[in-house]
């Protein structure tokens, strides 16, 4: 079990600065952790009960030990309360901000020191804390109302930026993915990435580790222990705070330095750990990667029904390094007798718009043992294309073990085309260049 | 009134290849033209009449001439009904496929020929025709049922693939903007991006052209022509076959040579003409470009709720050639005894998550003055964001008459707010890096 097992499994919690209402982060906080199946002792002096729990005016008065605290009140009286949390609890999550992101260093040196004399591991300040599915252990301060949570699953998040991780959380919930685990760890002042890259290596339930990086305390050890991570499981890192003004930024939100960004660059380059440039990417590649296993090599199969979507594609996989080769002879002209003498027969392969559904199979089934990888476009918008479709791709990509994606642009049956997809496993992109970046990122 | 205008307004049209069902593209086409007010005179020896209008079995049936003819019966007939044709129509439109695209050059020219004989301007082959949401005349064979049309607007779509115009269609629509006209123009025979450029120039409704090019035929022209327009109004180019993946696949499209992406490129960006790197910029530059007029400047003062997408804004646009300014020291000391301690009053503006509405207009009417353009960042899956943000910022936007876009992440009130703002005229983006390139768009 790893050392941070606490934090995601807690069988108690303390929660210091619970309110009687949702409107109050408090209270969002509160509510979430009523659906946890362990012990809650809310904090609030003002209140004999909240949310039909006993509540507790101060810390002292809890009359046993807890797995964990939270701690949702103002910075200032932060090192007041972890004194009086001393003896009584062996991990901290510090939601409150207010320390180094807005200059206060001395404030948080204070705190980082009582924490290391209490001998207990830290979460934040400033930061969002846990989201556990498998516990329903939650203490994002987002009202579910406003921010659905997603469904278990395989990919865990670990970010400095609270907002990134609840994007992300939309992100694997329209894609019909779903998490093993969040954290967002803010200023980090005691556990970090790395900490968070070892839990997860070690997590069964853990296919994919996406990480939202503005800056690393410990250079060498944060190296060190994303490589070993991606050694095991699939790593995406997005680094933020690349350019001055980036930078700038980053140190008032969470108080550190960015450094500099090319030498983190070509560091990650050179031990092979994938890396998101922008936010949308690290959606798109954290949609693949929890879909599909990555496997290897480079020639790609375009196959197309609107011939320009299918330019941009093979433009797109040039710039990526993904190559469009030619259909080996024999097969194209095998193909050629077979179908109708508009469609276009290389690669892209362009079945145009009097496509239907069938052609997609037929081509795939010709080629698969000529390609590495395969991008399926499909305009739903004429009559040939069904919901069919997505059946077939799917029966193609059990059989074939390769990566698969696709770029379905809009029409009426696209929500629900996209839906069969993604229940598949096989991952939809709007963007015929969001689809080839998806599959580059299933291919390294 | 452009030599085109007969394309766009006829007052009668002939279809050779009517059919009787909205499963045949020549059943669509038909049931389009019956929404159309002119004459419609379907072709089609089998049927005496065709959904309610009488059928004619050949050409030389029909008793009257006619402004336009559409063509949508296999390549090979081509040349015998344009000979059918000679004297009977000011204007051609040959949606049907089989010709350069497939290598039959031959064929091509033929059908080259015949029209210059005829004298009259022909639109394809190989294309989609023309809709004009004024006129509600509409040759696209795609079904309404499943690729809703845009509404009226001021954008102009000028696109050689179909599949583009028709995911054009689908974005404005998304972000409740318009369309002025459309035309796919498949192999360029006749009318080319040149001959549109000049046509929309001109138009009146129009205040934006987008213009996805796959390879041009006179380069000179086509440079001469998008540079006179682009001094009218803003003119969005994406070049696809920009490598050799892409131009192989782009001759294969429409049987043209996509030439050097670089000498391309070079061009445009020394007469100030806007290109789209993707896609999806394309599709974002159009949404900023119909909702309003750009401006000049380079100074972005960026407001966010959520840190870490504030720094990733902040790297954009130090990538996108836009700077992040420091705020004024006056102003923005006024602006700290306004608000809580915890909020980060710099550029980016952190409002953290406990914003309120108000607080993102405090800071623009504050600053207005000292910055060029407006990204703010909402994440709405808290409780201090409602829908009357829209409203404030729309009154802002009014007042201050400089470029703002909207980052708003995903959440329960995302799909109405996002509505109510690009009513007012404000885009909304999905990702801050994409709200920023948004921006750019709308300050050169």
């Amino acid at each position: 079990m790893s050392s941070l097992d606490l934090f995601f499994n807690p069988r108690s919690v303390i929660l210091i600065g619970a309110a009687h209402t949702e409107i109050k982060f408090g209270g969002i906080v509160l509510r979430n952790l009523l659906r946890f199946g362990g012990k809650v002792f809310p904090v609030n002096p003002k209140y004999p009960e909240l949310m039909g729990l006993k509540a507790y005016p101060t810390v002292s008065e809890i009359p046993e030990q807890a797995d964990l605290a939270i701690i949702m009140r103002p910075a200032p009286e932060v090192p007041g309360i972890l004194r009086e949390l001393k003896g009584k609890v062996r991990g901290l999550i510090i939601i409150s901000s207010g320390f180094a992101e807005i200059g206060e260093t001395a404030l948080q040196d204070e705190v980082r020191g009582i924490v290391k004399e209490m001998g207990v591991r830290m979460l934040g300040p400033n930061c969002m804390g846990v989201y556990n599915p498998h516990r329903r252990f939650d203490t994002f301060f987002l009202p579910p109302s406003r921010l659905k949570r997603p469904k278990r699953g395989n990919a865990a998040l670990i970010s400095q930026s609270g907002a990134l991780i609840s994007c992300l959380f939309n992100a694997l919930r329209t894609s019909h993915a779903g998490a093993s685990g969040a954290v967002g760890y803010g200023n980090a002042v005691d556990i970090n990435e790395s900490d968070l890259f070892d839990h997860f290596a070690d997590d069964a339930k853990t296919d994919v580790v996406v990480s939202y990086v503005e800056s690393v305390g410990d250079g060498r050890r944060f190296i060190e222990r994303a490589k070993a991570l991606s050694e095991k499981k699939p790593l995406l890192i997005l680094k933020a705070g690349k350019g001055a003004s980036g930078q700038t930024a980053a140190s008032s939100h969470t108080g550190r330095l960015a450094g500099r960004y090319e030498v983190f660059h070509s560091i990650l380059k050179r031990f092979g750990i994938r890396e998101a440039v922008d936010f949308e990417e690290l959606i798109d590649a954290t949609k693949a990667l929890s879909c599909q296993r990555p496997s290897r090599g480079s020639r790609i199969l375009i196959i197309t029904n609107g011939g320009g979507l299918g330019v941009l594609a093979a433009d797109e996989c040039m710039k990526q390094g993904l190559e469009v080769t030619n259909l080996p002879g024999e097969k194209r002209e095998r193909l050629k007798k077979t179908f109708p003498g508009f469609y276009g027969i290389n690669n892209p392969v362009d079945l145009t718009a009097q496509v239907q559904d069938r052609d997609y199979l037929t081509v795939l089934d010709e080629l698969k043992d000529d390609f590495d990888g395969f991008l399926i476009i499909a305009l739903p918008n004429i009559p040939g294309i069904s919901l069919e479709l997505a059946g077939l791709i799917k029966g193609f990509r059990e059989t074939a073990g390769k990566p698969v994606v696709i770029n379905l642009s809009d029409s009426s049956i696209t929500p629900k085309l996209t839906a069969l997809f993604e229940k598949a496993r096989i991952p939809v992109y709007l963007s015929p260049e969001r689809a080839v970046r998806g599959l580059r990122t299933l291919l390294s």
